[in-house]
């Protein structure tokens, strides 16, 4: 399998974990969700993260969930496997056997204790080392969810202090300023490492003018963001903006923490992409308020598109 | 002056403190502020608040502003003043300040320290027995930046226990079906308080289809605000809704947090709203990709409205 | 094996997991550690604790402590296994390889998005209806770890809702007072569970003596520990204290947050408890300073220990 | 009025602020509590900082109790005022109303918002350059209450940077390693501050063997802190520690976050220091079980102390 490196770009989508309607895995929609993302365009698949409900898996159905990705993929496009614990002894324990499983690579988020730029650098040197030279890794960079703050200036240091840290995934908030300074330092000669952006595509446009190479988020129509990134690669930006606009009612809307994943779920059931809107408890529900809410955006998205597309 | 009550409705502009460039208090701006908000159609004013850099005016300037705004006001609309504080000898203080001046009530975010429903709720028994029964509040709900999470029932509790807070400044998020959940409440019987939403407008038309009656915060366009709930409140659901995706790439994009103020400002003094985008040390400053996006953003907004005009 | 229930009592040892110096586990040292905690008397243990590192160990590495410590005990004395994991599918799993392989119940730590008291009290049901009848927990109330803050009335609450909640793990600080509002519940006819208290014993004659049935916590004398909760229970109490008194400068030393396990385990190791006084990293190392300090600690204490035999 | 400088040393006691029982603020008990502390030998007195309940008097009231506290203290010892606060408008005023009564610096902790070495940094820059040169001042450093962990190499810069920077109020926890770092850059040839310690006292015999110059915290009997450290500076190490130890029973319960001042306030009264335990509201009572905890803790310690002084 090709290895994750710097040079990486387009979508990456998010894939959730799809589960039957009693929580047990549906290996059937992960398929068909597979498929289905391949088929839109996607460049690349990220697992197992937060939006993967990684965390509500046992950890022999998590490698359960990664193999059977890895195989329905068949190498067809690079697959990240989120990896964040805690521990190392897991995290490379996981790694291990994504890395087995044919991964591109895998994704480490910090865990909560680290409060300092020292303890953060040494946190992502120390990874580097367990990890080992033949699996690259993704920063993750989400504070709001972490907790912890990652200035550029630390970025630029695990960059060049850490050769397999090949990408960052970029969910700081607001975080634009992040994306500039970022890519001064490699334009300044600084190793230039893939800057991948989540916060579910809200400033994709903007994040990929600032230097970004793309999306690495969870969308329920990768085709949006597909779409921006490829109009945005060919100097079509104000195409770029009208097929980003056309979407911003339901990214704003799905992009409500905590409610986030059940409305994508909703949608992606809804589109036939995975079978059940599922999640694992605890977690949220959609009350019939959120339903009319989502399909009153969704009529509207179409009739927008509807019209564009003549 | 007429003292604020649970029928309030429509939109209460978040006012920002106008600032010279050397940072002193621009008297001037808040006169031209003030009228622009009247002349617009906001139903009301809300000053020193956390959009109103208070924290960072020292005591006396924080008497000074809101003196000055009551006067320019004069009674045309209610104003609401934020005194939001540590101890509750500053809270009833600057209460006592504000209502002597002319304000229409205050309000009150919950300190970081209240952990359990008890430690809210006897917290807000406390400052309604010492405002008294004259001065009505506003409960300011903003878990994300107060660190305090106040379940729907708490609030009820409040609104049962304590009838000088007659408000909710709704900004939870995602918060859709605490509306929904408190409006239950009151049609089965409960008192029914006021609820304005902040969040700068980014989920106005699904607040006010849960029962909202309007919104407390402060985007740049205030008649946008303005229009959609008046839309809303004549039933014109989609037309409300095309305002609404009209202006929404700004709200997104103002939405940012840390930096939505520092926008919010530079649009507020490209319109001649106010003379100058100052925010006072500690604060973010625009960069000129910051400002070139803004641009963009408006000069597409721009094409919209005037294309809906037509 | 007998099932942990609310009449448990006395000093249940938090016990640490011994590593070699490469970080391998130390299963020899395993062994000798359960001897060595049954020969001073403890009346249980727990282990995959926070002071376990358990989030250190890779999910077959936990399985392999677990079982080789329940093999080492054979029965002499119950044992409560730390499951706390984001997700209830671990959990659950956790819990069944435990009670399978011999342990008494299980111990839950909420996790940190519980900040609600609905959102506790919720939590908690579903452990005790996901557990099952047959696995009694204990909820682990840290807030200064956890982050989340639990009311006595909620604990109550769970302790009248889930029957198979039959101890609290007590390390709110301050509070005492939540002992004794704990028990005034009991003592008005509401169920009484075991309450063992933490913090490494640094309040432990108050907490008897506010009703609390013992210690679970992880000092490195546990048979001070275990002389205090007998003399108390014997009405001892001024004893109690001399004793308690005599080994404080260093109960004070070893609750530092962060370091305090790698005290624990220098002077576990230096007493022959356990082989190395390794900790997995991340981990902090102690300095020759602090292991200076701890020498003149010790000495401090076998002196004043060796007058008060006299 | 001496300006505090690098060269401070022995025990700056923190007073409290003292309330008479309605909560209004007790002049008379300020001047017994001066004259209180000027005769048990402290070298200094800091006032209103976070257990002087600064944050719960109105700002006319924080001025009324400094210049009081100033006034009856005449020039006999240097006086520290806190004067944090979000803004640094309300900063400076503090500042130079404290500095033109005759106080000999300030003290600043960082807002809860700095969350990188970075904005640390750049924020005690902005402090010392708004303070200006002739206002010395002390960076408090006490993470558990401020939630911003400041690193040692972070305090290198702005001793190195920040010349009006002259003291740290050291009470990051377990933070004597950060005490040693700290040393060995001055001994290394960087700018040598001095170094008072909080945390109620709880290590003061290792932070002045690490290399703190003294105390700067509020334990009920400061003549324990004015005699170990007088101790410690003879050499008397040994001494030093028995007379610490004869108070630690009551150091630690003093330290119970929350609780620690109203029991402060109960000896201080108890003793005759100030009138009343008043705290302010919202603030904590001490229950007829903390005050029998008391009663039992003060005759085992003047138990202890007799049998010493023997």
């Amino acid at each position: 399998m090709t290895r994750l490196n710097e040079t990486a770009k387009g979508v990456y989508v998010i894939a959730p974990t799809p589960f039957l309607p009693d929580g047990a895995i549906d290996t059937a929609s992960i398929d068909t969700m597979v498929e289905a993302y391949i088929e839109a365009g996607a460049d690349g698949l990220t697992i197992m993260g937060m939006m993967g409900e990684a965390q509500k898996l046992a950890p022999e159905e998590g490698l359960q969930v990664m193999r059977r990705v890895l195989e329905r993929v068949r190498g067809r496009i690079p697959v990240v496997v989120g990896v964040s614990a805690p521990g190392l002894a897991t995290i490379t324990g996981l790694s291990a056997a994504a890395m087995e499983a044919g991964a591109a690579g895998v994704m480490v988020a910090p865990p909560g204790t680290l409060n300092t730029d020292g303890k953060i650098l040494d946190y992502y040197r120390m990874v580097g080392e367990e990890l080992g030279e033949e699996t690259p890794f993704v920063l993750q960079d989400f504070p709001l969810v972490t907790g912890v703050a990652i200035a550029s200036s630390v970025i630029d240091r695990i960059v060049q202090d850490v050769p397999t840290c090949v990408m960052l995934k970029h969910e700081d908030w607001p975080g634009l300023s992040k994306i500039s300074a970022l890519r001064r330092t490699s334009e300044a000669g600084g190793r230039r490492i893939s800057i991948l952006c989540g916060n579910g595509g809200l400033f994709l446009p903007e994040e990929i003018e600032r230097g970004a190479d793309g999306a690495m988020t969870g969308f329920a129509f990768p085709e949006m963001m597909i779409g921006v990134c490829r109009l945005m690669a060919s100097g079509e930006s104000a195409a770029a903006r009208d097929l980003f606009d056309a979407y911003l009612p339901l990214i704003r809307y799905e992009s409500q923490p905590g409610l986030g994943l059940a409305i994508r779920k909703h949608i992606l059931a809804r589109r036939g992409i995975i079978a059940h809107p599922t999640l694992r408890r605890p977690g949220p529900k959609l009350s019939p308020a959120d339903v009319a809410e989502i399909d009153t955006l969704l009529e509207r998205q179409t009739a927008r598109l509807g019209h564009q597309s003549e």
